[in-house]
């Protein structure tokens, strides 16, 4: 339950800075400290995409990776709402990526590669246990990667995100698969690639319900 | 004593570049430095609402939790009056919130639980003990949720803080109850939170006076 | 296998961004999390003069020396194509140094000494063994030195991203070998003096083939 | 000797990224860096007035602390005049302090106090032996301080610093003396605190020759 309940603040907090601000630099922040505030007692994964890669790689059970990406989709939902009361009735032109599909789809998923790849070394590896630094590495590999594609793809690299984002008419209903599908995509790419060049850090097979 | 000097120390400056910068950043890192400076000594407050926080997870006593209080806000009095006195006798026009009372209240709620939730995992968990990143996380969701609310209340998150631009004419008197119910509520549902998700690492009952 | 993989990893992702920001903040931030998820996996070197200081200081074989920098080099054209995809063809006017060629030398020898110097020591000495701001100190080294030389030389302080943007024409390949020979020089420099200040810590000979 | 080599290193990155760029993000990270990388030989004070503080509070040798603001006081002159090469004969204009000469004064105290306050915190007390923040913290206080009085004073705290920027003329020959004077005050009333409140730390006397 307190595991659920972190993701729940986390991906929240996330999806609010997302939504109220824009911003690559405050939302790679807040994703900074949510990941040090959490990290010891969830994970801090707060992103779909991250979890299905911490479960690939074998640091989380298969049922809390379903509860956590339940919890970070309401969480989503509720920022996104909280979101839309705060700045009321703005006309929002959604992103338009019909001119642009394909590179959209690449960015996202190297986006979300990148970071499910420092992720998994600098919070599931045994060659950097004990580090301070997990969650300065977490949350600015999404300032630099938002800062490289923003502008392309929206910079979600993150499933709830991008719906946070599509509910506030940021991101358009019809580009929600781009997200889905190159997101989770790059989570599972750098789980794999984790695993087979940590092989001694042996992925052990998803755990038992926790 | 040492404490109390520590406190005083890092609320000065706290308030002093929050009055004559009004910048996230510059604040969010003055935070950092000073909680990274003072942290082994008193902890590192400076903020009164963190301080009924920290009270309420039991790692501060009733006695240097009101010290510390009466302390900060003295700091941001000083700090306040100095920073008039750098400025001189420029108009400033405080911030007017009277068609946004509840979505400024709503901010300071936020931000402030975000801070408060943020301190408690960081410097009081057992889960974080010995990391080297608590003044960093801690600094920078002062940054994070100044750049979100910032443009909506004004980004306290700090009745010391809140007391200091009141002072300087940067927020109106009339409005200082928002910050005062609204960040002490912030720091009250954060230690409410942080005490329930970590039940093994159990609340002590306040410190008698040390 | 697995250090040669990492190599390529964060050389890709550093020259990418390079090559679609230019932007000191995002490339030195991506540096950073680069190095703190390979760190522990090939010493996140991604650069080849890094390498070749490494080299000197006699923490990588000559053997593991030479297929980094064939990596690195392969991983800096790759993302430099792709960085060309997605830009398509965009007009861009190379970097003139012909007003300054000394100046710009001096630029790419100084920043790829600065970034040599804080990488062997904070990366390879016994002196910070352990710490957790490796990542943080090398990659804003590059943020310092390309705000400070970047409109001079163009700041590459690195011959893998001096040819990534040459192959993008943002460099002009006339002026490639003021990158090799001075960064090289810069990073050689640096070896030299950190063996020097160093001697207790004593450099071993090249590792034989690892 | 190893010591000096690293006090000038540090000093001469510092002065030329000040004197190239006067950007207190540029400045504030390149002293970090340098902290980062030259912390372990020389304790990285880049500094006369943190010499200084840390010579009262007993943590360097009367012999080095002469030298070490004699290396400080080198570096900065040829960073300097590195600084001059590179510009060229711009026609600098002189900070003109004489309409808040005592408003420049404190703000140079406060600055350069609360560095060598953070100073002696991070890097010389039982309290936070081993962490691995130091470089960020004091790196980025000059950063805060600078965002803060710059527009003032100038934002040196150091009075190296001040030297090469009077060289390179960006402050006045006739007001060194308020550097001077300023920051050695900031930095002696550092040690003064800091010896006070960390009676049990016992500053020591200062340690013979080294």
């Amino acid at each position: 339950m307190e595991k659920y309940i972190t993701e729940f603040i986390g991906t929240f907090f996330l999806v609010l800075v997302v939504a109220l601000t824009g911003n690559a630099a405050a939302i790679g922040v807040v994703l900074m400290v949510m990941v040090f505030a959490g990290g010891h007692i969830s994970g801090a994964h707060y992103n779909p995409a991250v979890t299905l890669a911490v479960l690939i790689r074998g640091k989380v059970s298969r049922y809390d990776a379903g509860i956590y990406m339940i919890v970070q989709i309401i969480a989503a939902v509720i920022a996104a709402l909280i979101a839309k009361w705060y700045v009321g009735d703005m006309a929002v032109v959604a992103l338009d990526l019909s001119s642009r599909l394909l590179k959209a789809f690449v960015s996202e998923l190297l986006g979300t590669f990148a970071l499910a790849y420092v992720v998994l070394n600098v919070a599931t590896s045994k060659g950097t246990t004990g580090n301070s630094f997990y969650g300065l590495a977490i949350g600015f590999t999404v300032f630099a990667m938002a800062s490289t594609f923003g502008s392309i793809s929206g910079g979600a690299f993150n499933p709830a995100v991008a719906l946070g984002a599509t509910i506030i008419d940021a991101f358009a209903w019809q580009n929600i698969w781009i997200y889905l599908v190159a997101c989770f995509g790059g989570g599972f790419i750098a789980a794999l690639v984790f695993n087979f060049v940590n092989k001694e850090d042996k992925p052990v097979p998803p755990l038992p319900t926790a």
